[in-house]
């Protein structure tokens, strides 16, 4: 290249000054011989799950009953073993300062293990799920559809993995992992969420579920649905409280929720076969067999846009 | 790794568990010899397809044109076979059960070839499109900044290949393109929807525009807008009613809908030239040249943040 | 295959027809023997970029204060290098029509250093980002699980780069960089927006952050905001004036904006220490320390969903 | 590039100056629709094969007897495939211009299984090799050492593997087999000859093992040594006679050959328990029993190498 | 990993070691601004030239002749540009330090395509190849066979490139080529040999054809020989002359040389039809139509190798 | 693939006998949950060391005092743990049944340093080999032709390497990584040999230079040289006796040994200043400034090879 070999001299000073914000700001470096959970490694668990529990939709194809139980055989045992590591990085992390000595990989391995033996029941779940997205969307036209095009589900299973792993009390790759779904799908649904079987998200783009909610079964959610937390508690210092006291809503059992609603608050309880209108914004709880809708709001109308006037009033 | 080995031995029972589900929750599962159309094949033609609609702007640098012909055949001739291959999955899944001895590759290839011959239609209207994103978004500094940074721009360039191979009676493919379109932008479009040259959705995260939804020429929509159904119909057993039956908006000629603004309804029909606001929720038809806003909504202001009690309540 | 080879044969001549469309519908092309910056080339910057401020997260493990400095100081000699030629190719297009002898690797190379300096004090200013997410979400467990799995620092950190380019007057690339991270997080923030320290988005799916834009300190965002234009300001000709006059709002010190608010106009002014409810669509300023939310929406609740004309009404 | 662009307009015409000998030396080419045997699909194939043979020791680490079930079952699995790929295309070829209509991929199948089906045999086989090594040369420290390092072992499974292939009637994979084991040993051995259990061929570089060789068991060889034709047979119009008439030498059990000997000729027999020295050169049969060394060669020695004269004219 | 940080920090110092003997053993370095030819980009021109002499049997399947075309004008563009980076560097290299502001990359444009302009005559001399190749081993069934599985053919296709480039006056290049096949083929023909068509290496490994070589057409080399030099002439400081001089031997049209047979000297003429035979150590002349081997040598032959004294004796 | 399925039905029953050769034959194996060094792991120390020893001439570009610091001072880095980990794979194999709790990363660190901290003294060492290569072969135009392209002097590096990790006690390793050199380069080295400096092989393929051999400083060997093993040791069991007793030759300083010659036998030991012709056949000391020749040969001479009795006799 046509460059200044003086101007490159500079780059040392720049590292060295670099070097010094590594002491400064030390909170934006993981500067030890311990390595974080990766988020490759977790993409990698996240996938091999995805080939187990849609076993012929993924990667592999040619799948079939002759081959599958030795392909599925390696991955499980696969499995154990990045799961095994990944999930002892995390919890050396949490537990480092308190106790330094804890063999974390003997404390990841039965976590592990129980995540997988969860799969057959993860998976009866899941045909609930997909059953509820074919019966729910008249634009799908066959399982294979839903189970190979619908953002909803990708970030369901996704969570549903994250859940059990939030579960057993494994930190911080739940969340790698839904966030993982979220930047693929815009759904963004907390692994702490409670969920029940035959749930369903279409389009889905801008979905929120908070940390605390809890869904029942069969519910169905639009695009742009916020599940939030309607205000923060704080302790006596002003620092806000952290952990899971309840402060996102409950949806009850086949409740509806269209496009761009938004429920706020722990205390918020949206009845059973109760339905929530589009950009509608609650803040209380709703009885059973419910619907609410806004009130037609007031349009105003006008005349042509040549109007110039007008043109830069209201947009 | 320092893992209980006993532990270990418990694998093979939950693969065995695993498989076990595999014959009971066979929805989840694509265990056949013919293998579906591959997600990484599809992606593989969609950038192909990229290079060929916008030379110079992908993959492969220094195209002039003394070698573009060279790379635009090769790559047409690759395309042929490409989609040829995935085509013919398709067909073989949605016509197995019905017809199991069909050669669905001979089938597949005249897809393939029309919609190859339909290239440089599609481009001539890709140019519009591009003029009418310039035209249309004063942030926008050339033509460079719109091929390579625009989203928007990205999602109907996928649109309008998935509609072509939707017209040509091509199954699940359009949708599984579509969808790798709505990962990367969070812009939602069914390949069956009808859309005019000169079409233009700015920032464009939470765009969903439905299977039956018609856009004329020269529309422009903002993030967020939803042109969606209002109801589904369903048949004397309960269930949906599958298909294309009109559901979904009518937009005529440049109309302009603005941000987080709903349109639902197979008979609503926005009237050519007219506005519809941020935030607007509508259900019925707007005729031509009608500009229409939210009716100014009451907004409550009160005072200091520092009151705990307000902090509280209004979030 | 199994394919018609006379059907193959048309293929040539597909071509041919494409490559005429080269000529015709020159816009989409870029047939030139100077390449344009690329997409992987950027990608890749921004990659090393995150090596270098938050070393340790990222996809090289095992760091600490022994070999970080090899680390750092190739990764710097590295990005000069990837810098200069990326910059080089984006100012040959913008610079070449009007003067096409000027050696733009040599024009390159200062902005490249220049922004290799000022990284010790982004992170600087990543600092306080983190931290304001820490303190504003309670679902936040550690700083470790801000930095490796919240969009919103992702979306923030790209912006804080492409925003230091687009001061330095690099054409294009400042966006293709935001464009980067609004894939990935549904973000779209632009480069030339002003954005103080201690920013955070939550969650962020759907927030847009126009041009000219201005943000104050500790200010914290919500999934869906937009900061947009209220109208565009027209030549005499009809056709949009370009650049940066002020078009989208000003948020001052420590407000905050709930989910799916909209805020619009270059006049529109937000006092400091406001809060701004969800779906709160405002086009007017707010004084300081101003509570705005919607007047509690009329809703209309209904009976039961059993009720069939009822269903089909509401949507 | 600083490169000239009216040089670089030559290059379609040197395009099209080749494309006219793709007719004229159209024995260079293979333009057809139907694709030859591939070189990676072939080195796949015998990688799996080692994987299969030599569990542990190759590119898949960490397999146990809880695992390696499951990973030989996809090896074999997988194999099946794409031994029936490669054979039916090396068929195709070979029988096209006959019978154009044959189902080559009915032909491979049962060529392909039975190759996996000696595969247990052909351990076994293997194992007294391994065993021979070890016997058979001090330097071995161990098992492992010889199964990973000895190039000779290499070799001779390749070998093992490519004759079966041979005696299956596979066209052409078995030599390319064998060459690929060449062009990373030096040991070229053809797929056709027939060599016994307990075979060891040290260092090896130069080894050469014509087509219709014999060896018993427990047969020795180094480096350079050659097992050829003494002359070809020729028919009526002087051409080659093809095929496997017997051209090449036998070894009985037990022989050793030691580094660069010459054995030629079809009708050459070393008896069992024989020894050929290093460097002999031999075309005729030899007893059991014997040793056959080069008689001390006369060497002339001469004085200082100071001596220009003599430096110019020995060497 | 269980290791002692302490023993690790020793790992600076051992760099700053190492750092220290760039200075004092320059010659093992090359740390300039400029790069060296690279191993990689010459091995990538090595293979694209092997897709365009023998297309069809390479890395590019389903070549065929409506879509070679295209290939091939890809692959000849793309090797323009490659071929003349690569040659620039390696002549920047060649005459920095005379005469620094030279462009070489303008003097390596003519050569590279210099070097394009001759593959149609390159492919004509080496269909001639193939065909000795088929004519002189019993063992070949095809051409394919030749093509595919021949190292000698791989050897002389690279050697005949590589002489191209020589005679054009690019250094170092040509070296390297016939370096990657000396690698993979262990015959070494140095570029600057003169060799004839119809030229044929059976085996191969070992063969070693040095600098001034000349070989006339039709000749066939069996593995192991060497056309080597004699003596070395030395200038008056006692150093040698390098350059071309005629120090290696010259075979006329027609001849055969068997295995491990050794021809040295720049004044041996080996005359045309002449036979070599098997281990034949030549430094003088032979007139044409002779045949040359070995007096039958005189070999011991022994009783049993049972006997212990023998056995240690004569290996 | 028009594959039988019924045949497809034999592959778990193959899948299952290969599963019983594990048992039977288990040398071939490598079952245990301590995986072996990886050949991969071994090659990538190689290629790390080689950009060590020769930076500049590898695969990173663009090297130069301004950032060489940075790239060797990763490097060290991080082939200290790749050395750990490999040398403790090896380690724990050679070590477990007798000492199955020994740390074995603890043993192989210093192991791994000692290497690093050899790196220095290697250098120096290698450039008195390149020097020599320089000195010693007329076509050799620069240093750099002989770091890019000479084969000697690629397995005399890895030799050099190899030694002293076998030096050190590394078990397993130094074959492996000698073994990695003699498929590149036909050249086999041991690496218990004891070579001294500037030595130089020229072309190379086909050497063996077995585990005892002694060479002092400035040989040169030409491709073909043997120096290897007259007989072995038995013990009284007639198995071999293992170990480095000396059975291979020693050739003192300045000598030379030209083409295919063989040196044999542990007590051979080759006089200072001493040359050995090509094709010599030596089993017994040579005194110092000795030319050791084959007694010109006789050959004979014949006629026409018309004559079809002669040709079918002598080859």
């Amino acid at each position: 290249m046509a460059t200044d070999l003086r101007l490159r001299e500079e780059l040392p000073q720049i590292t060295d000054q670099l070097l010094e914000t590594y002491t400064e700001c030390s909170r934006l470096n993981h500067l030890a011989h311990e390595p974080l959970p990766s988020r490759e490694g977790v993409a990698e668990i996240i996938a091999d799950l995805f080939e187990v529990l849609y076993p012929g939709y993924g990667r592999r194809q040619n799948l079939h009953l002759g081959n599958v139980g030795y392909y599925i055989g390696s991955l499980i045992d696969a499995l154990h073993d990045k799961l095994t590591v990944q999930i002892a990085r995390a919890l050396r992390h949490e537990l480092c300062e308190e106790s330094p000595h804890v063999d974390c990989e003997q404390m990841a391995q039965p976590k592990a293990i129980e995540l997988l033996r969860r799969l057959p029941a993860i998976r009866k779940v899941l045909e609930q799920d997909v059953e509820a997205a074919y019966r729910g969307d008249p634009a799908a036209r066959s399982y294979h559809e839903i189970i190979f095009c619908y953002p909803g589900l990708e970030a369901i299973t996704v969570y549903r993995i994250a859940h059990e792993l939030h579960q057993l009390g494994v930190p911080f790759i739940p969340r790698m992992m839904t966030e993982w779904a979220h930047s693929r799908t815009g759904i963004d649904i907390h692994p702490g969420a409670r969920i029940g079987p035959a749930f369903f998200i279409d389009h889905g783009t801008g979905v929120v579920i908070g940390e605390t909610t809890e869904i029942g079964r069969n519910v169905k959610l639009y695009q742009g649905v916020t599940l939030g937390a309607l205000s923060f508690t704080k302790g006596e210092d002003g620092s806000l409280v952290r952990g899971s006291y309840k402060r996102h809503p409950t949806l009850c059992d086949d409740v509806i929720v269209y496009a761009n609603a938004t429920i706020l608050g722990g205390q918020t309880v949206i009845g059973a076969r109760s339905i929530i209108g589009s950009n509608v914004w609650l803040t209380e709880s709703v009885p059973p067999d419910t619907t609410v809708v806004l009130e037609k709001p007031k349009l105003r109308l006008r005349g042509s846009r040549a109007d110039p006037e007008a043109w830069n009033y209201i947009i």
